[in-house]
């Protein structure tokens, strides 16, 4: 059994953003030597997201509208009375969820057509990282 | 460490429709020979979901009414300039997930008395495709 | 390869309660005796959730509210019909999800400065189990 572990760094210029890092996850795939096992994708902050959907312009949009009409911004979060400004993103982040598993066959990520993995920063504009594991053989 | 993997493949009736699935992917788990591991069950689409819950159909009902309360169709979603008319398929994508993972012990899935694996179909009628990769000794 | 499991048991003394498992997963990892690998924490009900998160109380009362607006409570579920009163919870755990994966690297939880794992519980008052396998090297 083998294991291999990278970590990817994101400094985002707007507070929310979407980011597609198929190619980055498949990268750290090729480099792990694994050709069959899973890879795990996790942000390591409460305020970011991953999830695997489509690579269309318009739906990133509607994701965005439809996360921020779920867990809105500008209420009144208790969260709110410890300094922090942030407690819609913390929200967004559980959502959206904050991980991933792909499985890899063949020594390439098993998805399908149209499943592209995005890191969604909803509290940008410093430092965040995601961890990704493989494990297999 | 040994690996398994195969793939369901499901063709719905209607656009919208939840199929336990917890049969077949036990059966995969006993094909593979594996002990002692986890079963990743992940949807190939990102208009399909798999989520764990009770095979209970009023409760099957609530969820999809509830899934079309947060994630309505009807909507003038931006995805639907490329010609697609099915954002909120996205959506509902999103809030259910797209994968579990099933803990195995002594060749079992290590499941609750009421956990059932379910397939959630939100843009059915054509071909769409689910993988289960098993990982462990 | 090696593989440890363990359950963790709960009886909260409200319907919803929200407890940091952190320092449990952890140990059982130490147990484990595995350095590099993953470890899967999932509810086996479904009415009772898993998430990563932050540790601050006003943000965990935050995350009440905005489950019980989401999932919410008192409505003619038609679950409901079979006897049962928790409709709302099923909800909750499908918003929130049932598990999570921790990475673990060098022996520890691999989780940023501010993730903390946590058992959400939305109808208690009655026993519920928590399972945690570790699998890695």
């Amino acid at each position: 059994m083998k294991t291999f572990t990278e970590y990817l760094y994101f400094e985002t210029k707007k507070k929310r953003e979407y980011r597609n890092i198929t190619d980055e996850v498949e990268e750290i795939v090729k480099k792990s030597g694994i050709e069959d096992g899973m890879a795990l994708v996790s942000a390591m902050h409460i305020t970011a997201g991953i999830y695997v959907n489509d690579a269309e312009s318009g739906l990133i949009q509607d994701i965005d509208d439809w996360l921020r009409r779920l867990a809105p911004d500008g209420l009144d979060y208790r969260h709110h009375r410890t300094g922090e400004t942030n407690g819609d993103a913390h929200l967004k982040n559980l959502l959206i969820g904050h991980q991933v598993i792909i499985p890899i066959t063949i020594g390439r990520l098993d998805l399908g057509t149209w499943q592209q993995v995005y890191y969604a920063e909803f509290d940008g504009q410093r430092k965040k990282r995601v961890v990704v594991k493989v494990m297999g053989k």
